[in-house]
């Protein structure tokens, strides 16, 4: 019990230290957006509603993957979806963030579309990115995004926001910077041509 | 006594926090926008020209809701608005920022009209953001924002800036980083959709 | 002594407290831009080449405002933009930055013109912001822009950047931060307009 | 032995400041671009993944100018570029950012060309940036970077990147900062200047 707690504290220092870096660099409204890190057959994820700039031990729940938990209630209410990926993948850590430009070149894609990077880095790193439709917290969007994730370290959810995984939170950070450079360099490079 | 002054600490540290956050996020230049919360018939408001990048017990002043206070003179220009909102909603926090993209959308719709948000987060959450004329600090603009807020978390003023409302700051907070997020959202694919 | 040492101290303190605002604020980047405190027929500028968010009192020099002085050679190239304006102004505290937006709608506007703002508060507080020609350093600027300051609380070089003046630094950098808003607002809100 | 070390650690602490204000002022996502410091033959070099805003002595690592080192493997993939530009300039620091504006701007000019500033101090302190093409971490980028720098402070590497060098990283870090600066004003001046 006091190893569990000793890990457990150690997880939620993480996500608050990657919630923190996430807000300063303008990836996430603080109050939306959730992070989750695996651990076996549960997930640690944050409260509904929690500042991602602002994660104590207190904001952070656990929850069964295998199964729905009666904390599932006070748990994000995108808990549904991140289930559904550790279920179909092999993340061990998930960061759902707002990414702006994201957001916006899914809207200018469509569901089901993929978002191609023009700069080096992102074709390099990400190759093309999955635009996923589905409603907030949804069964389908759940089923979409892991399916998509299966071969993906990222995805966008259409008109809504970015979801990616990794081995550890600092993988799926850097995933969720670079999802955001190249969706940026792509938007600005594409409204400059077409004018040109 | 005692009582009061440690509630009205709470306060002023609260106001501090969400001004920080405002500043750093660049929803608002440092020395424009005001903060006010109400406790019974009184607010705690910003003075006239506070930095909210460095709000201290010493730059906020407590007025009346009521009535006019001798007070007014060196609060904040827009006391007269906050008090208006706080007479005819609910509310118990309210803030007022400049956020860019709001004000920019403001002109683009136009007064009077509303912002469709193009994001899932802003359609749910904030539904039609009204656009609200007046100038500042008048009697008209008191009117016309309070009568929004009945029914609204938030609402942009033409060609000035955000104000919004909560039940706590830390609620206020959040609509006023989502109505800019949500405008940001749909200038960019504006002006992106018409060049394609 | 003690007593100008004393007010030396607080003077580079609060260069130093601003200096890291502007670059907190993308207003400057580190290494350009220049503040400088008038005390007297003296000033105290920022040497040439200091970063902004690094001021020490090391890094700033006292200069005399009437002439010439021997430390010229490593203050500030603008020193000589900076004594014009507080010969011909009321001025004790100038900030110059290299806001982005200001540049680029000073490269739009063009040299002699001025920058009407489109958002309420620059109207109210700037009025018609002047765009003033003249190579860096040079006396043909320096006149140009005392003389556009004796009307004004701000303007902007043609190609380079803002000026700011006010009675104490904490106003210089108000006035900063709006000429910046201003033509963000300004930029953002034309760019959208001419393609709808 | 113990001079060594301490000028080692003197090297990895200028490193880690210039990388967090790189990350800071979005120059570059955490955990991409790299920072090299020149001491004699040998170089310190950030590791391959290292997250630039928390650069310690264990994740530099020192290889030698002349010829691959037996380290190569562990550190940054961008080696073979910072040592050929050792080779054939006189630079002693070099920093590689992934700033956004520029690699728009390369995308836009193509390589092989040039980007022409059009603000003054971009005019005056970079001239012409060049762009160049190559993989990255090629021979080919190698050694075409190396041409470009040995005339020049910064260049823009096709799709990807900057490179600047200097005497010190604080030289290397405003050429860094004025690379962008002077792009994203070219940049948002043409997007509306077209529009007219």
């Amino acid at each position: 019990m006091a190893l569990f707690l000793h890990i457990s504290l150690k997880m939620w220092q993480e996500m608050a230290k990657y919630g923190r870096k996430l807000v300063e660099h303008g990836l996430v409204e603080s109050n939306f957006g959730n992070i989750s890190v695996r651990a076996g057959d549960k997930m640690l994820i944050t409260r509904s509603g929690t500042a991602l700039d602002e994660i104590t031990g207190d904001n952070v729940v656990e929850v069964d993957i295998r199964d729905t938990s009666s904390l599932d209630i006070i748990a994000s209410s995108e808990t549904v979806v991140h289930r559904e990926i550790y279920r179909k993948t092999s993340a061990l850590a998930i960061i759902h963030a707002h990414c702006p430009y994201a957001v916006v070149e899914s809207l200018l894609s469509g569901a089901g579309k993929v978002i191609l990077p023009v700069d080096s880095e992102g074709q390099y790193f990400l190759g093309n990115i999955p635009v996923v439709g589905g409603g907030i917290g949804s069964r389908e969007l759940a089923e979409n995004l892991a399916d998509s994730l299966s071969g993906q370290r990222g995805a966008v959810v259409f008109s809504h926001g970015t979801f990616a995984i990794g081995r550890t939170l600092g993988e799926a950070y850097i995933v969720t910077t670079q999802l955001e450079h190249s969706c940026r360099i792509k938007y600005l490079y594409e409204l400059a041509k077409v004018k040109q």
